[in-house]
């Protein structure tokens, strides 16, 4: 049992996550103003160097479609988006527009939650014990009005820089290509695919780590049911250590919910979460479509890419949709 | 009076209108299924030619702010982004979350129009006498269900290639900086501009080109006033042919609306994108803030970079929202 | 079988719309311009006797909670209620919210569709073959703007009077109270409904008819399963005439869609709406509860009452969410 | 100066606010755990002698339209409702919404900060030194999650009763008809006008009073400006005594804030709101559309009425809209 052997008792979680927080602790690493964690590990020259591995210019979007065949279920208010029409090509062809010269047009309006897709959690998302990522409260930190200190907009043009996809689907079942619902993906389990899909796909500092579980593949085969927080593989809460010593800046993956569900602990809820963001400061995308890109980089034996994941400038928000763009 | 040295009359728009759309169509030219228009004219090699022109790896994104500071004044029910939050780090704190072992959250919504700040306008955005991009029937395209044909979902992974950009702002007005507001950019400006600025602004098939004329600069120093559809600087009717000629993929300007405001003929509504989106096929992005891209190629003297301005996959979108970024 | 008896072949719906319409039509009955129809029924004379039946005082609520936890599933775009807040009360004790002198506030915005709990449906919400009431082409009426001509604003003064409490679940059901789903309530269920209940529910014109077939009850205890959309107890699309006859101003249920579902033709959707919203101009309400209310009727063996149901002022709406009250 | 006649300092707000508040507070007044305050005052029988009231059948909509061309300016996040539709009129006559035997429909959503337009104030809306209705703390109260104690579910069913007109604007200015901004009623204004009146506007406990100032006249005829917040006639800090006295059910006005703007000290914000809401438990009404109201009591000069004005039962809303009907 991986919670055991990194020594943590499953019916403890206050005492594991205070453990781990302790050591993957990034708190005044950036400075007391840091509003960006670990993808402060992105730097030019290292998203110069991604722009290098681009070798064929094939572009991959990693989003899921926006629409109301989402899996959200209303968890927590989470709608999927609902777009309307402000003006149609119906009405414009019915002549009711009022525009001159025979010009027409459509419009239109979303309203959504932030995180009911492809997205990528924002510093302010996620709080240890009243405490938001570099040891400010998290009160002082996210109000009604927002979150007024580490706001999504504060990473409007970091998301950039090296792509790398570990394929844990394919890697730990060459046949099924997805791993079961409640699998946790252990370190050694990430070290072993690194391992197999070869050197293209070492993780490094500053990388963008995108790990494919193969639950969406599922669910796209099969229905959403519960993919919204229902059971899933994810990371267990043992990788911490690892994301931590491997100082990279982001990770995203193709489930609702990044992190093994159900969760390790008992009771339990994204304890992982709680660490990371907190604590470490990272970045954390949810909801990712890896399937082409993980077709594409099989086919190649080439697992790193130029990734441009920019989140919408929303001021104040505490995540974001996104369009991931994966430049092979 | 450039218009009438075109040969168009600016008291018959309609006329104008239908001479220059026979002129730059592109309809059929890649086959009658095609939803995308000029973005095919990106493919990957030139992907990855554009990748090859990161230098320094400098990530500028070239959105607004998304909050309500915006320009938007209610015009066919424009709102600025209206944001709200699902839990916050005041609850949290204040302990009513109801989690365990000592996890908070925060989570929001967004309730928005697609084109209330930086954005593409999509293929179904504008129609001429009720026809669509294509040849299609504008009420065949775009219903109260959305853009069912050319959403801009289809151009969610499309839009990524060689950005140049062309400071006419600064070209044009060396002091200011800034074009006044009714000025309309002509091709022979556009010509002027690239052979002042260098061969690292020659623009040529399958770019995105991005025209800064000091609009929002001067709306960010005196306030937005009626930046969301007042006088403006912007591109002439008359550019038409010069877009269509050099076989861009896709356009942006630093307005509300693309084009010179008040339009050259009366009366009239935005003509260039009667001709541009249905006829070319041309997606066009507005209310992009080139200031701090301008500085940078201003100061590199290198006007060319790698351009991922990825829109949100909303299906049946008719525009998007989008952070687009320019890696230098 | 109801509909044979009434000389309707259940496979030619076409067929007994047609015949039904003809037969029931107000087209004209109130002028050319009438946006109201069968409110007309109601004048001052009617309100003033309706209020004169008020005896005990007893305000009775007719209307469902709004909130996430209501029927929708995403048909058509209808989702429940999306109430988020601007401001909150563990914003006001952090202090956060910068006001004088220790005043606090807490605020609100919702997003819903207008028809997505207890509701009513305006004369612009349904077409009969591109027909709106009183003759209008549908696409005159309702474009992306709203109902131009019908809007539910018409209707903002005018639903007060007598209402009528008709309690088939009790009447045909005395055991459990309920209507099973997919039953068809006929004109003769209604007559021997007002016979058993006496002559304080005698129907006639102007009257607001309340009609109750107990399935909301069950949804209550059981979940909601389909109750949106799915079978259902309902007026059978024979009471058509009995409902014109009768010179009703409006009509309620406690049921998604007022109409027996699945509905008695083959294909068919709604038919009966199809009827009498477009030709006799009848206003529908839906999803109210009636449960207090039929209590206090059976205590009392009164089943007349005031009514005031008056929709939200919303210019342009074909729907609007109402809190009905019964004063008994 | 009024608020010196009543012993306060302009400078010392929370002086003022403290004393007034001990003088008219109701904490514990209906138990413990009591969610709705002075509406408690209306009972049946005080809706049965309202109900009474009723001569013409005359019914009068005090509802301003929920339209874009609303007052809302974004102050706070607070826009004009936006309405849109889901499926229209051109989509039916165009045949492309796919129902069966002809049948079309139309649909819409809205989008709306709850106290938009004509509307009620819920008790959880305003705090005193983090202190909510009856003595509550109001984080305790009022979370991300909505108000859990005092939402305005509560006052579903109650807001029925005797309504009284006082018509401030035609008795303070019988020429004019309407006060100037920064004009702050006093409680002698309000007992001159009900002797000036008559009987009919006699207020006692229970009652639902309307005061009419005449801005919202003004702001008809030019334009809205700063009606959202600006300078306004309405109630002084004062009067607070006078309502406390009268034992009054609810109060609304035809302005945005209910009360005298600027306010009476300085810096000063709603100290009125402050001091009624949670210490008094009071609902307060704002811009309400009294005009049409106003002429026919002045007409019939009969100033009370059958009220009703039911919010919308939104599970933990801190206000509502509403269509309050006079019924005369």
């Amino acid at each position: 049992m991986l919670v055991q052997a990194a020594g943590f008792d499953p019916r403890d979680p206050e005492a594991a996550i205070a453990a781990t927080a302790r050591a993957v602790s990034n708190w005044g690493r950036w400075g007391e103003d840091d509003a960006v964690g670990t993808l402060n590990l992105i730097d030019d020259r290292a998203r110069a160097r991604a722009a290098a591995l681009v070798r064929t210019g094939e572009s991959i979007s990693l989003s899921l479609p926006f629409d109301m065949d989402g899996p959200q279920k209303g968890w927590r208010r989470r709608t999927n988006p609902v777009h309307t029409m402000l003006d149609t090509g119906t009405d414009a062809e019915a002549g009711v527009q009022g525009f001159p010269h025979g010009i027409g047009g459509a419009d239109d309006v979303i309203a959504m939650p932030l995180q009911c897709s492809t997205q990528w959690d924002g510093l302010g998302h996620i709080f240890d014990h009243g405490a938001a990522w570099n040891g400010r409260r998290a009160g002082d930190v996210v109000t009604s009005l927002g979150d007024g200190v580490t706001g999504i907009e504060n990473a409007a043009s970091l998301i950039t820089g090296r792509g790398v996809l570990l394929d844990l689907g394919r890697h730990l079942r060459p046949d099924a290509g997805e791993l079961e619902d409640g699998y946790a993906i252990s370190a050694a389990d990430l070290d072993s695919c690194i391992a197999a899909q070869g050197p293209t796909s070492t993780v490094g500092a500053g990388d963008i780590v995108v790990v494919r579980t193969g639950q969406l593949t599922r669910a796209r085969r099969d229905g959403w049911g519960d993919y919204a927080g229902g059971a899933a593989p994810g990371l267990s809460f043992t990788t911490a250590p690892w994301l931590h010593a491997r100082n990279i800046a982001a990770i995203a993956t193709d489930t609702w919910g990044f992190e093994v569900r159900p969760n390790e602990f008992e009771p339990a809820f994204q304890p992982l979460h709680q660490v990371v963001i907190p604590h470490m400061g990272l970045t954390i995308g949810e909801m990712w479509d890896l399937d082409t890109l993980a077709e594409a980089c099989a086919a190649s034996s080439r697992y790193e890419f130029l990734m441009v994941a920019a989140p919408l400038r929303i001021t104040g928000a505490v995540g974001s949709p996104v369009n991931p763009i994966a430049l092979l």
